[in-house]
């Protein structure tokens, strides 16, 4: 059989992956799929920039036509990254008759819709299993291997620096700053971390994952989403004492008709399975009709594990099966809708966290608990401690957590109290999983 | 296109699951795979027992070649389990011109060369997700998605009644025995428990995984087991203790040119992600060389998890994807083979824990541990309690774990402690792992 001709856009961290697997694991990969697969071009922008060693540099071009003219380039995999060029080279890969994968979320996120009727039109694929939880194998099982469910609920951590930064403010004690700056330090983060840690990186994510489960298309700036940057160590300190942890995580979930979403962190009990995990690590929960509750773990980014997804996709297209999944799955379009209705994250009762600071002076905690029932939301654990060591000493936090209310009213309440006399920090609050 | 008709043989728990899902859900299958699944014919035992009331009884037949000689049966699912007659019956099916859908681990594990054999001589396919770990995606796991890498470790809570039995002995502290009659109680262990409490059960689906990630083909009954039954209340509180929990472990390792493998006890760090697998849950952790550490986690077994993962196969027969994957993975055939050498378990160095029962007075300590010092075996920890309330009080346990030891010097010093003078028990022990 030909050789599966593989062109390459983009040679940063997942790109250099993917050729080091390319070219020192060309047997096994062979052997894997029955065909020999080709590096055939590397698209740069600068064709002289200093490279990882394993780079051929005769590979190289700044000249994207050199791939997509190229008749024995059979697959395009867009490894640049964001929105606007990714996109038009996407659709110029499609158009010139190539298969395309990609580990781009964002790009997927936005336009999801346009690619995969670009496809469609085109009669070839689109594969992108390293868009979503690096090296975890989320795409294929939610799409292939539990297609007999109906999927109702998700629940992800699906960034790895937030989730990083949270663990070493949980199990280290470090402030939110020193943990962000370990995680740059590490390569956890970027210098600019904002697309991380406001929960935007884990949105687009979550469009992607929605849409396989639930066929709704959401612009992901259109999902509620809650970084992780007021969540302060005492609030991991107060979690723990209460039997949970603080997670940032991506959910969606059926709820009746309509699907909900939103990013958020999330208070989860110590002994979920989504509680143990720790570091750069990714995990998705996926709950079906049929199979119950089952969790996907890995590691969420890096170059030999993205690389690893990123092979699977190619293998794929080498065998002939991304063609099948490709039509049966019919992403992100018309005949795929299963929910029609998004649901606001507003209408979805929860229970609830609550902190604020309060001063430390007689009737705090009756004029709180009091607003909260006169609303009709009831409590369900208090702590109130004498002031912290690293509090100015006046304040005193005042922690509450309650039983399920509607999202809504208890929004309202929060705005309430912080109004109080004698309440002197807005409330910060988080849901609580059960 | 044509209906796909199918065929189950056997309806017990997974078989009418199964059917359940073909009638209830026919909409979301058709709508999945592109074609409609008509079920064809239920072959049983008896036509006449009583069954769950969703089981069309016009389908039912006690005369297997009603399915086999159906020009309309494409595909035939064996759920009748056991070796002898499942596997006539299957290679019959083959013959007879039918793709094969199998959770059957015992017959894979002892026949699986055979089978293949038989299915690529016929130019048919065997799908077999449902037969390791329920409804977890393994399988496809390993043979799709992770196809990128070589796979170097695989470590498996693969019996859901042992898990549950060490749970609640762990969390309960309930004995071994009553452990046993709740699992029983619960529908979670047979009347007679042996092949899931010795290890056989999580030895099938070992030998299974190991055809996926090394090639090697093994007799269930040459991989080395030690069961659960000698795991007391006293071994999980001291390894509690000592940060660690105690789980049967199904391992496969790839070692320099070989691979080992066993199934065992092993103490695991109180953190690892496996060890907060409770209940009757299963869960896999994959090594791949590319991807590093995922882990895969969900119930393994019942009736809808399992069915979930049949219909996955069936889903993958109609979409021709099933097709393509039994070809390119080659599995149980000569072009599989990746490790030629299967290392005994003795040979592979390991941490162990040891705990004996020892007479209360001067000098136990110093020659238990002086035995393991003159045999080049270092102590990391060591426990002695005063008499535990529930041991006869002129013996108190001692408890040791080691540093890395070779396991056959480790085991032959273990039987030497035994003969001892004041030891009062034979050394209870099992790996540790970092």
């Amino acid at each position: 059989m030909q050789p599966l001709g593989i062109s390459i856009l983009g040679c940063g961290t997942v790109g250099s992956g993917v050729i080091q697997l390319l070219l020192t694991q060309s047997q096994r990969l062979t052997r894997r799929c029955g065909r020999t697969l080709a590096l055939r071009h590397v698209v740069v922008r600068s064709v002289a920039k200093a490279r990882e060693t394993w780079i051929p540099r005769d590979r190289l071009t700044d000249r994207v036509e050199t791939a997509l003219d190229d008749p024995d380039t059979h697959v395009v995999v867009e490894l640049i990254g964001g929105t606007d060029l990714a996109l038009d080279l996407v659709l110029a890969a499609l158009k010139a008759g190539k298969h395309v994968v990609t580990a781009n979320k964002a790009l997927l996120a936005a336009h999801g819709a346009r690619i995969f009727d670009a496809a469609r039109e085109a009669n070839r694929v689109v594969a992108f299993e390293g868009s979503v939880a690096g090296g975890i194998p989320i795409v294929a099982a939610m799409s292939q291997s539990l297609a007999a469910n109906q999927i109702t609920a998700i629940q992800g951590i699906l960034n790895g620096t937030s989730n990083f930064i949270l663990s070493s403010m949980a199990d280290g004690g470090k402030t939110y700053t020193e943990a962000l700056a370990e995680a740059q330090r590490l390569g956890y983060a970027e210098a600019d971390p904002t697309l991380d840690v406001d929960g935007s990186d884990a949105a687009h994510k979550l469009a992607i994952l929605s849409q396989i489960a639930f066929g709704v298309t959401i612009a992901p700036d259109r999902i509620e989403k809650h970084g992780i940057a007021d969540v302060h160590v005492m609030d991991l300190r107060f979690a723990a004492e209460l039997g949970y942890t603080i997670k940032l995580l991506a959910e969606a979930w059926l709820d009746g008709e309509g699907v909900a979403l939103h990013v958020a962190p999330v208070l989860l009990r110590r002994t979920d399975m989504l509680a143990q995990v720790r570091g750069a690590c990714n995990a998705v929960q996926v709950i079906g009709d049929a199979v119950g509750e089952t969790v996907f773990q890995g590691p969420g980014a890096g170059m030999m594990p993205t690389a690893s997804a990123v092979m699977a996709d190619i293998l794929d297209i080498a065998i002939g099966r991304a063609e099948l999944t490709f039509k049966a799955a019919r992403l992100w379009s018309s005949e795929n809708t299963i929910v029609r209705t998004l649901k606001p994250a507003a209408d979805v009762p929860s229970r609830f966290y609550l902190r604020v600071l309060v001063e430390d002076r007689a009737g705090m905690l009756a004029s709180v608990t009091r607003l909260l029932a006169d609303r009709g939301i009831s409590i369900s654990s208090v702590i109130q401690h004498e002031a912290l060591e690293d509090m100015p000493d006046t304040l005193i936090p005042l922690v509450i957590i309650t039983h399920y209310a509607p999202t809504g009213r208890f929004r309202e309440s929060i705005a309430e109290i912080s109004g109080l006399p004698g309440v002197a920090s807005p409330g910060v609050w988080y849901s609580v999983d059960d």
